[in-house]
């Protein structure tokens, strides 16, 4: 029954899947929140875009603190999370004892949200403790994938 | 037979497969837009790359409009198609109804398409309004991987 | 058995698993990198960052050319390594010949370390020739998904 380890029967994945699902709304919510800023700093990225503005005053700059400190959170996130998603996955397939796997995987998503609200907020040196943490966890899985797995 | 779910000959998850082949692609594919902008414009990111351009012209900057918006719908990319590619992966694992689910795949690729060929063009709204619509098909199918997965 | 396709009992899969850890943890590196030029040459990118430079000079500056190279090169990871991890994944299922597929996930990291290595050192056209021969490697796997596939 080899398969049945790729299915939400199986509690360990279903952990993975609700934890990926919710890291991938997340990294994409940043979206929003640039939309949220450009709309209401006036301040976008292409002339053409500068139509949902206030006309009067709506320009193209890339140089709104606000704007660009989410722009380089998101590009983090995009860093960070997709290697997540895929090794996440993949360290399923080794079988990890239940609750050491879904640890990694709350801790994971615990260190990202904890990670953007310090980027928010600028909040040094704590950015950078939930950064490498997240970024431990997802090498821990890696590094027991590639022991797993065959060259 | 859970396992089965994960194979070509379910055909929700060989639609899945096509899909994510395509979006692949497609994303892969803005670096040969790009590139073939560099070329024809002669207008490099690197010292080193201004050897394959006309030397007498060839310069290194990154003010170009037509390189910059292809790079720029580049990243959008980056933010939206591998989330698509692993949220849609676990959404078949959910077992959708069969035409729900291709519908999904299909709005999803359909409205990067568009996407795409609107930042080119520079057409607005038009280009959020895909944009959106890629969004919320992602979004819609990772609610119902997190409610069927397990925190 | 399909389901036994995706197991790291399946020496394919379990081939595939190693190097998509191994190109993860390669693309994660790179913001090692960054940082470790960030410390030495103290140049942040946050107003906050600069506290774990030497105060007397550290700065918020994107011009130093050591650490955008990196990024650069980061960014080349990022629109290359997550699609070779899904479509690699797909093209698994597509149940390929062992060797072939083996031999691409091989040629797909050895061109991503010989491209890293030829980016770090400005080294064209070699970088030019592994970026194409690792894009190409995942376009023939994503070929073969989408050929399998069911649009």
């Amino acid at each position: 029954m080899a398969g049945s380890v790729v299915s939400l029967d199986n509690p360990v994945f279903a952990s993975y899947a609700a934890y990926a699902g919710l890291a991938s709304m997340k990294m994409m919510g940043m979206s929003l929140v640039t939309a949220y800023h450009r709309l209401t700093k006036n301040v976008f990225m292409n002339a053409e875009d500068t139509s949902f503005g206030n006309k009067a005053g709506a320009v193209v700059r890339t140089d709104n603190p606000d704007i660009e400190r989410v722009r380089r959170l998101h590009q983090n996130d995009l860093e960070n999370i997709p290697p997540f998603l895929v090794v996440g996955f993949l360290y399923v397939l080794t079988k990890p004892s239940s609750d050491v796997a879904v640890w990694h995987f709350r801790a994971f998503l615990a260190c990202r949200l904890l990670h953007t609200a310090c980027y928010l907020g600028g909040l040094q040196p704590w950015r950078a403790v939930f950064f490498f943490a997240g970024f431990a966890t997802t090498v821990s899985m890696a590094v027991q994938v590639v022991a797993k797995g065959a060259l």
